[in-house]
């Protein structure tokens, strides 16, 4: 791996466990174990670093949908793998490090959004056609509006207005919304097949005594 | 009808069809057909209209929903009705008016989220818990997660950074927003008793060539 991706890969870490406030240019550096100087060969400042860690992680994102979309066997398989991924990035994510970009990374805010609107959106909607098509997926349902329902539930899971801290596990908030997205769009069909895939991913949300 | 609610049932009308900001109390004593000073007997100015008008509705608003669960035949048909009431109320509302409550009523916003937050979320609890009891709604789901992703689905489908303007009718969103979280919920046997009401009510959306 070459320096300049070591750096993204380990800046990135420290962000999604610390946020971007609190890491400065020596924290990175010396997690790193390189001099500052090596660090402002690749970097401008530490705006460029979180612009260019996002950049890179959605490139990477972009690279595991692609994939997942080719190995799912079908719509509701890649919908859950997709998802699986997503949840595997969060699980690990300080949850005001999307606050803080929003709010002090205008350039790495609009790679977010443009990732959000543009790419999950249209791999949303082919995902709901595709299902359509193969019978999974009811045909009443309004393609457009329910790919936007979908990228908006996943922001909503993080929205503490929505679901106040402490209600639940950031987690548990964004299993819940994913599966009963999932369960309101299928067949019959698509039901059988859906409840195959649950017993064989297994996370879907436990029982509940509330 | 005594003159106070009559002021107050032309004023919402008046308002739900032109916003409250174009209004004058001028325009609101002509249509009635009143003078200014009678108005001015009942009202201290228009921010005290505006704010006894969501008073009064949200009044209305609980005996309504309170009359729907008393008359629906179970949880089901309960979420069915209740929302077939806002569907109605929506159906001829300004689409500004909720942002211009929002923005400059301060008072009356803090009846609509009160109503919002407390009643509103608190009769889905309540319908949530009824249909699990009653093996219609799938016993996994977490309640007070499902109860605010209702609360929010409601609100989501005014909102036109999710869903752009012109992308499809306010109303046709909201009927797909239900419906698709009423699948969601579904058990086997809740399934068939909502696939009654649906043909009943005949509020289901038509199929899209989207």
């Amino acid at each position: 791996m070459e320096i300049k991706e070591r750096i993204l890969e380990k800046a990135e870490a420290l962000f999604w466990k610390f946020g971007t406030r609190s890491i400065t240019m020596d924290d990175i550096s010396r997690d790193i174990g390189i001099s500052k100087k090596t660090l402002y060969q690749h970097f401008v400042d530490k705006d460029d670093i979180v612009y260019q860690v996002i950049l890179y992680r959605m490139d990477k994102n972009r690279e595991n949908v692609s994939c997942h979309i080719s190995t799912a066997h079908d719509p509701i398989e890649e919908i859950l793998l997709g998802s699986e991924m997503l949840r595997q990035q969060l699980s690990d994510m300080n949850p005001a490090l999307m606050i803080d970009i929003q709010r002090h990374y205008p350039r790495a805010w609009e790679i977010c959004t443009e990732f959000k609107e543009k790419f999950i959106l249209e791999s949303i909607r082919l995902n709901l056609r595709r299902g359509i098509e193969q019978g999974l997926y009811r045909s009443e349902i309004d393609v457009e509006i329910m790919a936007r329902l979908r990228v908006e539930l996943i922001r909503m899971a993080f929205d503490t207005d929505v679901f106040p801290k402490g209600l639940a596990a950031m987690i548990e908030v964004q299993i819940q919304l994913l599966h009963h997205f999932v369960r309101g769009i299928l067949t019959e069909k698509g039901s059988i097949i859906y409840n195959q895939y649950v017993q064989k991913y297994q996370n879907v949300p436990a029982s509940t005594t509330r």
